[in-house]
């Protein structure tokens, strides 16, 4: 039977092959205005040349740089990478706004922290709450619902909520110049993946979508959960507690447990992506890492060797001395987000 | 610039279908001898045609039982379901070679139990040991490497180490009906996982080429890692500790947590695979569910309702009761093993 379906197949591709070749020059002309510039809202800066020379190099069977189609997998950072981030976490926005939700069934939260200066709009007991403060924050408003639950609450949120000096809902806020990156690296059959210190229960109810990324590419922070059965009804619930801190070290070790593979193509923009981009600079095959500098205090905001949030100073340090490709958002973006392409 | 992509997709399109047009009736017969039996090493029975007429229907776009593809997750236990599993856990056999290579280097060993037992080749002392003893033995002989270098022990023995009985390195001692069945689905764009009691980096040694799926669709249980960087040089290591045991509640967890979608289509044979199973039949598109049932004491192993390893009796009472489909393996498969057809 091998035989028969070999010689099928080969047959098939006879016959398309000589049709594609009857047409080859309407054919190589319309390829050729698809791929005209991959990258258009980037100005003609050395970033985008160096990310289509790689793309090109490690795509082209006769070049000694080619890449499997398997193992071509890319990771991406979500805060600050592929969506802003300031002047803080997005997620941390949700939390506050469930907790604003829920505070009629939480008296108790008028006098607890960091509940209270929720309640009272006091960003500055919050910072001072710090990490811990955040977990108790989404301790609370994440857990003791189902996946599908918390799925509804944050699709909710997301087509609602508006950034506090942006104006618009928090999903406007994604970076054209990485979307059409992400499309790019896809068209070229790279498999697209988002690593974040983001829940990835929060993440996948919203931005598959946007980024034209599966569920099962989108890897992040995680809750613990339970599974429960009754006749028929299945429910898995969120539990108050953390499972999984998918940043730092956090993002090579889950890569290497989900994927499988070191990444060939790495980009992020702060020293929480370090690792990740320390994990695909040692794959034997050409690899690319890609920091996004935060340098647009005008469009976008400006931070990264101090800031609180988002900081890239080790990372900044190594892409400089490895000769790794940096963005530098106000000199090589034309467009920032895809609604100033609108006006 | 879209509107100009739009039109050179659709011109292209429109050359290749008028192509296929014309070439119509000789591509209709070859694909027609590709599929004509799906699952040659199946006998004529209930198990196969529910299989195929399950495809067929979710498959098929003018149907009420449509699929997307996005959505067509399946998910195969390995133990037993894909290979076999007797007398013991093969990853079993691996550890216990492990830890006879290891034993010159760990004397301590020659007293201590479990090391003693497997040392002894005592099989009656080390079912004794139980659980614990297993864990024991895994942690002893996975941990404290890399991925690299346990990945190359596996590998070693997976080429040379042979089965006790079946005198064949393990390898061979997939199912045939199985390996039709994976790529039955993969033809079908289903995306076929691997969701087992084993442990991940075990499995991923070896099976990819076998059963045709990457390493980013093989789940399973893990053990805890490290990352470390030294200037330029990535080391991942296995730490002693179990990092999730993926049986039971934990494989619909895990696979909530790594795929983010519930399984249309759900494959074992035992109890450890039940939450799989009740997961996939809650799934709001048409599922199917799937039992292995060890029927053949000659040409396998006959065992289910009270056997220690792999036992199927709640799985079995739910499969009579909610109509899921049970392979009886003496009389479904007309093959067991692929180098039955090589005879």
């Amino acid at each position: 039977m091998k035989t028969s379906i070999i010689k099928s197949i080969f047959l098939i591709n006879i016959f398309l092959f000589s049709c594609v070749q009857s047409e080859k020059t309407e054919a190589t002309n319309e390829l050729a205005i698809i791929n005209s510039d991959p990258l258009p809202s980037w100005n003609d800066v050395v970033s985008k040349k160096e990310i289509i020379a790689y793309v090109h190099t490690v795509t082209d069977e006769d070049s000694p740089n080619f890449i499997p189609v398997a193992d071509r997998i890319a990771t991406f950072d979500n805060d600050g990478n592929l969506w802003s981030e300031q002047p803080a976490y997005f997620q941390l926005f949700f939390a506050i706004d469930r907790v604003k939700a829920m505070a009629d069934d939480h008296p108790g939260w008028k006098t607890q922290q960091p509940f209270k200066a929720v309640l009272e709009n006091d960003m500055e007991e919050l910072k001072k709450q710090g990490v811990h403060g955040l977990v108790e924050l989404v301790l609370a408003t994440h857990t003791g619902k189902t996946i599908e639950e918390f799925d509804a609450d944050v699709k909710d949120w997301i087509a609602t909520a508006k950034h506090p000096t942006k104006n618009v809902t928090y999903d406007k806020l994604v970076y054209q110049p990485m979307l059409e990156l992400l499309q790019y690296l896809q068209e070229n059959n790279f498999s697209t993946y988002v690593v974040s210190g983001g829940g990835v229960d929060f993440m996948r109810a919203f931005v598959s979508p946007i980024y034209n990324i599966p569920s099962e590419q989108i890897i992040g922070s995680r809750i613990k959960t339970k599974f429960e059965y009754n006749n028929g009804d299945v429910k898995i619930t969120h539990l108050p507690e953390i499972d999984f801190n998918n940043d730092k070290d956090g993002k090579p070790l889950n890569i290497q447990k989900i994927i499988g593979k070191k990444p060939v193509f790495s980009s992020g923009n702060s020293d929480g992506d370090l690792a990740m981009m320390q994990y695909a600079a040692s794959n034997n095959y050409k690899s690319f890492m890609l920091y996004v500098h935060h340098t647009d205090s005008i469009r976008e905001w400006a931070y990264g060797r101090n800031s609180h949030i988002g900081r890239l100073d080790k990372g900044l340090d190594q892409a400089n001395k490895d000769g790794w490709t940096v963005i530098d958002m106000e000199k090589d973006w034309e467009v920032i987000y895809p609604f100033e392409m609108e006006k």
